[in-house]
């Protein structure tokens, strides 16, 4: 079942390097070529099976192509789609692998050229891990991703889209840009700056003793921090309220602690516990 | 080399199974008894190699054993103490692996017989997870372990726990029992309530859309709630200490966001993230 003639993936990395492979593996594309901006990650991309066609230019990599993914640093969007929008085919679908949505659609979705689209993409998967080093084919296995089409969207372009997430396992959701935002203030974006915030409490002394719990808890707090910075700017109002809501919790267990009141702390760790339990349950979606 | 000639394991769940298969593979102890409130769970734990004998009654359990773990919840280590304490053999060594020290060293501590010890103990493995079918040999390999003598600890007896957790793959961590809990409250307590507040902020709208290191993030609250609430209450002074320095560098993020002060995001981020990778370095210890 080929959905895509010729995929460009531009930024060949974690993200951009493991849909290369599970393209392949799942036979969704003819041809897949890789852009990047140093030969050698190129290279590493072909040797691991993630492209076959590679180029340094994003205009002679997109000519052809019906489906363009962004898959660089987020904060490159917009001046590679600038570059490459008077090369883009007709009929050609270009996606992001970003991890806001409002600005991005509201920057890129207008620069496509008519009978171009842009359909803003965030396959929620990866790790604090970066480079094709780590790439793998089943990365996206039951993992979501949110599709935040706009009025303008073409539902053929945005079918064809969600078919191509699901077909290398992803479970689909489609939010307006903004409850994307919204939502990833409170599972992803908070997350990363409470775990960056407890590392912070811990006495640096190199002697201190951090056990799994503490390890898992912080992991986010490895990931690269210039792409963090560009996130958590680019949702700033988002996150400031998920932040808000942070401290009411955090207050009302430090009102319970200095009460003594353990019926409290236990009915609130239990809720805790039942909630997460319910939420990584594997689910089905649209 | 072995160590002891007979151990007894009170509560042979994940951390007490895990330390009789660890005692065995590495030789340090004749022969390892278990004692529980359920024989079906006694009887997993020989089935598992985690023991060799097994009763229900802690007194009999006891009977001329030169070293007892109590693996048991913590709410039960003073009446087993108060229990076994008679029945104790002359130069016998009680240890505990609970997660808070201080209320644990003051009520046991003076409960050991003439000739007999308690030394507390807080070896730092283990995971959400609970019971003898989570149990491994390897658990507590490369993880650290910390004891916490009082001036009445005879330095032998120290020793001897110090070289068998040592024995196992630990490393070791002397610390005052206030000196445990304050850095525990940093780098455990803290963190669980952390967690446990980060998963009430999400809507538990069952579609809600969770990644990798929303689960990784938050998965110690999924820990037995009773647990921690004793937990948390045994060390509510210094884990209300540390609730407010995370409130503190929270703040200190939101003020930043709220400014749009890119630079200062991200020197707070990657002052964590070298924090974080620094402390994770597998460490050398006495």
């Amino acid at each position: 079942m080929i959905s895509w003639n010729r995929v460009t993936i531009i930024g060949v990395g974690l993200i951009g390097g493991s849909l290369g492979m599970a393209l392949k593996a799942k036979g969704l594309a003819r041809a897949v070529v890789g852009v990047g901006h140093r030969q050698a990650s190129l290279d590493q991309a072909v040797a691991r099976g993630a492209v076959e066609e590679t180029t340094l230019s994003p205009t002679a990599g997109v000519a052809g192509s019906d489906l363009v993914v962004l898959a660089t640093s987020p904060a490159l969007f917009q001046p590679i789609m600038a570059e490459i929008a008077p090369a883009l085919a007709p009929g050609a679908v270009v996606i992001d692998v970003g991890s806001t949505k409002a600005g991005i659609m509201a920057a890129l979705e207008p620069m496509a050229p008519p009978g171009r689209t842009f359909i803003g993409c965030h396959p929620i998967a990866g790790s604090e891990q970066r480079g094709i080093e780590h790439a793998r084919a089943d990365l996206f296995e039951g993992a979501a991703c949110i599709i935040t089409p706009t009025p303008r969207t073409p539902p053929p372009a945005l079918d064809r889209v969600a078919e191509t997430w699901r077909g290398v396992g992803m479970r689909i959701r489609v939010l307006s840009p903004q409850g994307h935002d919204r939502l990833l203030a409170e599972v992803s974006h908070l997350v990363h700056l409470a775990a960056a915030s407890l590392v912070y409490v811990v006495d640096s002394d190199s002697d201190t003793v951090v056990g799994p719990g503490w390890i898992d808890t912080t992991r986010v707090a490895s990931g690269d921090p210039a792409l963090w910075r560009d996130i958590l700017l680019a949702n700033a109002a988002d996150v400031t309220g998920a932040l808000d809501e942070l401290r009411r919790v955090l207050d009302s267990f430090r009102e319970a602690l200095r009460a003594g009141d353990g019926t409290r702390i236990e009915r609130m760790l239990t809720e805790a516990k039942a909630r997460r339990d319910r939420l990584i349950e594997p689910k089905e979606s649209r």
